[in-house]
């Protein structure tokens, strides 16, 4: 699953940034723990609303209102990216950018031209 | 939860067309089999990969590639949405329109302009 | 010009259908007048719009002031999209599909999905 | 207009930063002239799309077509738009942010959020 990709990813790497793991330079997120729980909430319901997805296409429910359904979904995960994405800039971005790296602005471009799409 | 609400409401309706139940004018879909399990088993799939993004927040993965991981699931919904969307006017649609409903084109068309939001 | 393609495509295919020239299956829309001229003003509107967007270029205007009019010409032309997409479906769709074309539904799905992305 | 807006809405401010006309705290864009020139050119071709969809319209080009040419144009459109943010991010968000305004990051996250509705 991609989610072990990541972690196993970032698992590995630690050793290179030993002191400051906190730092935005590890390429570690650390997020105030209230946010950190608001989008793990957000997240659990919406594999929630996932599951009722496959149950109504199990039941046969009619399809214009699984469609509905699924743009409930886009919409609740697209919060969560604005949130994600906000808290990215307002805390990596800026943090990288003054600690003088300026490839941050690269990586955020390349995500942003990427959620245009 | 929503599924919840959809089958109720579908499932307080089948007396009013007692007959012919696979039929669109019962506003139950009736996808063939192989349709129906292609689309559970991609939303099963991204079941997992929602699942996922929670223990990336929780384990502090970089913000950045938990945002790429969102886009990934985003397409994932997308592609059973455009599944579905298709399965719905082949079938449904053009059979009501048969028919002679043509309420059914305000309906899609209501969906569809959402969709392009 | 990509609209000089689309005319002298479409300029060149009058002789198959000679007599029916207002109906579908010779590939030719045929929109109530009001509607054609409420989508051509609209597009005027829109060609200002971006005319202007030159212009704020040109002059130095803030980027984020131009990003804000970038959207409001998106939003305009996605008006004119769903104004039109809507048309399509009431008028060219319905009725081909009612002459026994089933082929328009291909081509709309291919438009929709393309749409959609 | 909606640039005439623009334009007189920056043309009051001045003042406020008398000296230094070419950076970000006055609120002008400041890109190089190969930029410049390049955005406008890409405008003026679309400005050239946008009218040829009117010719469209008008001379009851078939819809689909028209659908596709729309698209066309809302890419070209995008491309503009992702063009300008990059400038924008790279130039005068990274700027400000520089001289310690740290106001940029709503700013710019504001239009983003709006980006990616």
């Amino acid at each position: 699953m991609s989610n072990t990709k990541h972690t196993a990813k970032r698992a590995a790497k630690p050793q290179k940034v030993p002191e400051q793991s906190t730092s935005c330079p590890t390429k570690k997120a650390h997020h105030p723990e209230r946010l950190k729980s608001e989008m793990i909430k957000r997240l659990h319901r919406i594999e929630g609303q996932v599951r009722g997805l496959s149950k109504m296409v199990e039941e046969d429910v009619y399809c214009d209102d699984i469609l509905h359904q699924i743009m409930a979904v886009d919409s609740a995960l697209g919060g969560v990216k604005k949130t994600l994405l906000k808290a990215h800039v307002e805390g990596c971005v800026v943090e990288q950018l003054r600690s003088g790296d300026a490839k941050v602005i690269d990586e955020l471009m390349a995500t942003m031209t990427k959620m245009m799409k």
